[in-house]
């Protein structure tokens, strides 16, 4: 496969990113290619201004989608740090965004790798959502270092299902665009870990890519459960966002 | 009250930069002080790096949690554009996230801002988490921008339900750090409505905040609820994020 690393860290002899490298030779040995943006060493600039767009269909106002969506035409284009990056993800077979887990999501310089990259017309958009979003036919997965313990992410744990605190990334990002999404790789607690637990964490994340083609993926209802934007009667959720045991009536607010 | 609005948008002719001047206007009507940081007027950098503190407690490595818990207990301090913010963030008594909403969640700008400002050893940290966080007293809202439709985000809805979108921000964000989080303001599906219609979602706005105090809040569990971070046997959850009606056996990921 065609592998595509997206990885967050402001240190660079951090754990994270030494689990970076240990994945890198992994895949590498595993005969998968292999390409990496590592944002903080790129310098990556995560704030969407209309300098992305290199001509603007609306100069008068910024609409900052629909100047996505006239770049992605091919009119104009965009500007060359997000097209060298859209490059790579439409080059990639699976897409893989490595981070700590800042504040339940991802580092504000890997949200404007998404805001930047993550194109309306091309990634998605009319036509471009769901099981027929622009990624389609490529898949994706969360690799997380975190200081949290796993009893905290549990269903029940103090944080919340870790599946809650994800789904604005897992059913947000990346199913929405197409993505095939596989459960997350966690490496939990990191600070109270010796150097041989951080081995043993290098190991299991080695395992979890040897099998990445193969493992499970994050179940999402196809769209046509839903009708009116919402799931037809009779379908029960399998997800953690539709909820399937707290339905209310609906009522517009207007 | 004293209301600290945050603001992320590219263009200052939106309709979000339209909302938030009109609820400018109204708050001070209303009697209350207002502060607002305009993340892109201010060209404020959302990317979190050893700049951030003035002086370093671990040069060699930068871990980021741990040199803001130095820099706030006043050894060194922080960067001036985070300690602005810091003064802003304890001088009010009600913060208000405005934002568009993308990819789920907030501009990375607005990421940054959270990244940076909400400080470990002032914001959040040991035995300054949930009831007891470092903003306990105070109280915090999204005022949230959308092209999505109400129907969507609906708890049987395409996108699934707000709250477990939200959860991130409301459960992550602003109940981890003591905050009493209000119910979000949400204008949906902007680009298909007309002048008038805008005019009526600025004038729910301005009703939202005139009844702002009295406002229902987003439930969370009391840390007392939880043994060893689970909920304890015999609580009935009452958030999205602990989920009552799936919970599977426990197994430590190791």
């Amino acid at each position: 496969m065609k592998i595509f690393i997206v990885f967050a860290h402001p240190e660079e002899n951090s754990f994270g990113a030494s689990l970076l490298q240990r994945s890198i030779e992994q895949l590498r040995l595993d005969g998968h290619e292999v390409q990496v943006s590592d944002l903080y060493r790129m310098g990556f600039n995560p704030v969407a201004t209309a300098s992305d767009f290199q001509e603007r269909r609306f100069p008068e106002q910024l609409q900052y989608d629909r100047e996505q969506k006239y770049a992605a035409k091919g009119e104009g284009g965009f500007s060359s740090d997000i097209q060298e990056e859209l490059d790579k993800l439409f080059w990639c077979d699976h897409l893989i965004l490595q981070f700590p887990l800042w504040w339940f999501s991802v580092p504000a310089i890997m949200k404007g790798w998404i805001d930047r990259v993550f194109v309306n017309g091309a990634v998605y958009g009319a036509g471009l959502r769901w099981e027929n979003g622009g990624l389609k036919g490529r898949s994706a997965s969360l690799s997380i270092t975190t200081g949290c313990l796993p009893e905290m992410v549990q269903p029940n744990g103090v944080l919340g299902d870790l599946r809650v605190i994800l789904w604005h990334l897992h059913a947000g990002v990346f199913h929405y665009s197409g993505l095939d999404v596989y459960e997350p790789f966690v490496a939990y607690s990191l600070r109270y870990q010796d150097a041989d637990e951080r081995l043993r964490v290098h190991d299991a994340y080695a395992m979890y890519l040897g099998e990445i083609e193969g493992r499970s993926k994050v179940d999402f209802h196809d769209s046509s459960e839903f009708e009116n934007w919402m799931l037809r009667d009779g379908v029960t959720s399998r997800t953690v966002g539709q909820l399937a045991c707290e339905y209310k009536e609906f009522q517009r607010d207007k």
